[in-house]
């Protein structure tokens, strides 16, 4: 097994960022520069084509440990942020590209590439796991979640499903035929976003994908509006979300 | 046009209650110890059988007074709280008692009721708002949202078609049928609850209620669980919808 490699570490607004890496994983991890005492840890998946350190995910870490208290991490999915891409990567990608340009459905290339980076990016999500419990301020024994939308949810859901560590989770925008075996094996609390008006992915699609996950504590929050309009308020949710359910979160030391 | 009528008034964890009448109706005004000088009104619809202050209205009332500044209103509807019953209102209560203890759909009765309630509510709201906005501490510029689940929904839909002065609203737990055309007319932002597991509303009526509002800007939060079990969290998310679109909520003068 690996352990974390820190390559950088910087500190602003109360937030120590560190880069690390687990093997050929790259990753991030954010703390409360004030110290904190085994707190929880947020996992957080980033979205296609964008890579741990994208604006929406360092957004979403700020808040997360400002007002939760929590570690957050994030790591590059293969091919995405600072990994290579394999020749299937350049042909997934370039095929994606494509069904773009023509303006035809991308929902059924996004879900088969999503599919198979998933599988590989389960095994890699569950080592860096198992580092980042190592470590003194994090610890085996704290409450883990973990939070992902549109391509986050493709590697979430099946990462959820096979890692019992996971106890609580936000998912959303992406299409149920590729993830309802997986969210029918998740049990823990989840907090589920759609775009009531989202011209990819079928209102009654992303509605089956939430009704699916086994979970008897789940929330779904649709908005009005297009895929891309998903509310910023919608990110202050989900830290309220953890902190609910991580619990002890916020301890501030003297 | 008739005045509010104040005839008591209490104070506890900075939290002024007032009772008034305008008319014939009974009402309850919730206002912050510490003053305000022309904060937002929310006015409070409360669900079947119950009254302007039962438990669940004076904890949102205390919610929004504590963390949003506003001031809070809620009258009795009528044949509720206070207020005398007609023979009409004993008649299908009646109705309704033997549908519960038959086992039997309470929701057809419950619908036809409540639209006759909100017929007879509407105007008293009106009355109320008008005589709530001559009161020098709420004024006739404040921005004004309503919000009520269940029955608060069967008069707060229609109220909100009529009444321009509403300017957000908190709906959820009811049926289209009645109030579809209503919500139809309706444009402003919308926070609208429903029960996954309902076993009352099928949920594809609370999905078509939702849809019918012609907001652009309306979100769903949808729990799991049955009718009752509406997650107590959803009164703080109300609170939050209030103070991101009524604004300048909290001022705490010194």
């Amino acid at each position: 097994m690996h352990s974390a490699h820190f390559t950088a570490e910087t500190s602003s607004n109360g937030v120590i960022e560190r880069d690390f890496t687990v093997g050929e994983v790259t990753g991030a991890l954010w703390s409360p520069a004030s110290g904190s005492d085994r707190t929880p840890l947020v996992l957080m998946g980033h979205g296609g084509g964008m890579h741990r350190k994208a604006p929406a995910m360092t957004g979403r870490a700020q808040r997360l440990v400002a007002d939760g208290g929590f570690h957050v991490a994030a790591i590059d999915a293969p091919g995405h942020g600072g990994r290579p891409r394999t020749a299937h990567d350049e042909q997934e990608i370039a095929v994606m590209q494509q069904a773009m340009a023509a303006g035809e459905p991308v929902g059924p290339i996004v879900r088969r590439y999503n599919a198979h980076l998933a599988e590989r990016a389960v095994p890699e999500w569950q080592a860096t796991l198992d580092a980042l419990q190592e470590l003194p301020e994090i610890g085996a024994e704290g409450q883990v979640g973990y939070y992902g939308l549109n391509m986050g949810t493709a590697i979430g859901v099946p990462l959820a499903a096979v890692e019992p560590r996971i106890t609580a989770a936000v998912f959303g925008l992406f299409w149920p035929e590729s993830l309802v075996e997986a969210a029918r094996q998740i049990t823990v609390p989840i907090e589920f976003a759609l775009q009531w008006d989202d011209e990819h992915i079928p209102r009654e699609s992303g509605l089956a994908l939430f009704d699916a996950f086994a979970s008897k504590d789940k929330t779904l929050h649709a908005n009005a509006g297009l895929h891309k309009d998903l509310p910023r308020f919608e990110a202050d949710s989900a830290v309220r979300f953890f902190v609910r359910h991580l619990g002890g979160a916020v301890t501030q030391p003297a």
